[in-house]
């Protein structure tokens, strides 16, 4: 797997420079001008193209106002990775371990005391709620400032397990061209999480171009307060919202209060999302990501216990969805090393 | 009271008139390009208009970036009247005749009972988090679609019991220009209200100019459903969240993700939002509507259980914050009648 992902990353490198030197050519000044290069030719590209180019040509039956061109993109699976765990995850768990000194109860409850151990197993059987709230408990009673330094912190030194990478390098080369693609014809586009927003927010707009005010994800309760005559937001250990599955429709709603016309997932918690945006009037966008890439990042979806997807690839046909594989769609995976 | 508007209006109307009619004479040119023409020259103004200057001038050591420009309003009594109830009580009470036959408990149940009877002492009584419930509760089982359309024909049938006009003309005209005005220089202006979120977007961006996405409120529990076929959103009858007084940082937080650098208020329930936004490192504004002009509109702030303005007042001049005499530092109060 190392070897193709070398392979890949070599190819990218190449194309790049090439492209880069030779900026004035003709030919490349062509291939520059395609603003979706890493997606191979074939339907999944197609339609995406066909519709950006209907939503936006004035006068036209399926034309949209640039207010209402509002794309949703979930994130774990969609636009980075998700494998071995959620990256979220892999954070918390770090976490658990920086703050196991300080929380001795932890050794003996679940889910702490599973991601002590690293015991996989008991991790699993926690369920996603489970899991869900090992990442929003591990920071209940630091402030919110304080919350985004651990991130930052987190995401400048840790690398992924299997890959070697940092965690904000493991975004989708495709997806991002998507975004920008989007962006580029009056789109605007949101991150629409199971994740934590406070998390994803720290880093969202640098690997994703995405500002803080544009993700939606599962929050925790918090609490306004003055501490020594310093006004705080404090962080609870209490969940407020959960952002997944028929969640994410509310959410949509709740911070957006527009439907969106186009919507792009990975799995069965995206469902919802996806049916919400395209069962409206007009013309809409459903794009799932199947991740079928055993050889250049994972092939698990179907039965997975994270990121499963079952309704959306029996159903994709009869609601009009796309299925992207990443095998056959993507000439890339990730970007080039930095 | 109503003469003293009357001819307010007409000296509106007679300005627009003839700032319209001689738009390329030299000295009508110079007054049109006054953003801010219903601000009497005074303190309040030239604060307003040295905060912008000095963070939108680029290389000055005030400058903010357009993204961190963001603005944050208060909307009853801000941006336009809260008396002699606030508007969506208003609203609200029109709904509660409207669905009573359908409600026969409501007869004998607070604070429906008050409603029915128009007992003003009891609904009172009630407080502020009883009125909420009210608000909250009367559209409990519509989806978030129908509530929207009862809203908008509400808006286009009733009128304010003393000034008889349409509730969405009696917005604060000088406060619509200090919108457009902030605009204009790179801020987005968000609206931070204790009302519900979904009853101000559905004519925020006809008033304000402020897109739903920037309307943050107090909201309901809500669910995604399908529906014979037909996805819909449905609202419940349990609050999710107050955005008012501590909860207006939190809201802020929650929904925009960064820390506004002006805050506009007129209670002690912008209090905290105003704490939040000034103490922060960097040029900040905080600014006061005092609501001190009997004749045009009311004079009640100090003492008046709505819109209750003590702390604000008294501590306005330690913590920096600017207080706007509505009687002496506004031209104008509403626009003309359209």
């Amino acid at each position: 797997m190392f070897r193709r992902i070398g392979r890949d990353l070599r190819i990218g490198l190449v194309v790049a420079l090439v492209a880069g030197g030779c900026a004035f050519g003709a030919g490349v000044a062509r291939a520059q001008a395609d603003p979706l290069p890493s997606w191979n030719a074939g339907p999944a590209r197609e339609r995406i193209v066909d519709f950006v180019k209907a939503v936006t040509t004035e006068g036209g039956k399926d034309f949209v106002a640039a207010p209402d061109r509002i794309a949703v993109f979930d994130n774990d699976g969609t636009l980075w990775s998700e494998r071995p765990v959620y990256f979220q995850l892999a954070f918390a768990l770090d976490r658990v371990k920086a703050l196991a000194p300080r929380h001795p109860e932890w050794k003996t409850t679940q889910p702490f005391k599973a991601a002590l151990e690293g015991d996989v197993k008991a991790l699993a059987a926690a369920g996603e709620r489970g899991l869900l709230q090992l990442v929003m408990a591990t920071h209940a009673g630091t402030t919110t400032d304080e919350f985004a330094q651990a991130v930052r912190d987190w995401v400048r030194t840790a690398r992924h397990p299997k890959i070697g990478r940092p965690y904000t390098e493991l975004v989708f080369l495709p997806m991002r061209e998507l975004l920008d693609y989007l962006r580029a014809n009056g789109f605007r586009t949101y991150i629409v999480s199971g994740g934590g927003v406070e998390f994803l927010r720290v880093f969202a707009e640098e690997i994703y171009g995405v500002p803080p005010e544009q993700v939606i994800g599962s929050t925790v309760k918090t609490r306004y307060e003055v501490r020594a005559g310093t006004p705080v937001i404090v962080r609870l250990p209490e969940i407020d919202f959960i952002d997944d599955k028929a969640g994410k429709p509310v959410g949509i709603h709740k911070f957006i209060g527009r439907r969106p016309i186009a919507a792009f997932g990975n799995s069965d918690g995206d469902l919802q999302m996806l049916e919400w945006t395209t069962s409206a009037a007009g013309r809409r966008l459903g794009l799932i990501v199947h991740h079928d890439d055993a050889v250049r990042e994972f092939a698990y979806d179907r039965g997975s216990p994270i990121g499963r997807l079952e309704r959306g690839l029996d159903e994709a046909g009869a609601r009009g969805w796309t299925v992207v594989s990443m095998r056959d769609d993507w000439r890339t995976v990730y970007a080039p090393a930095r």
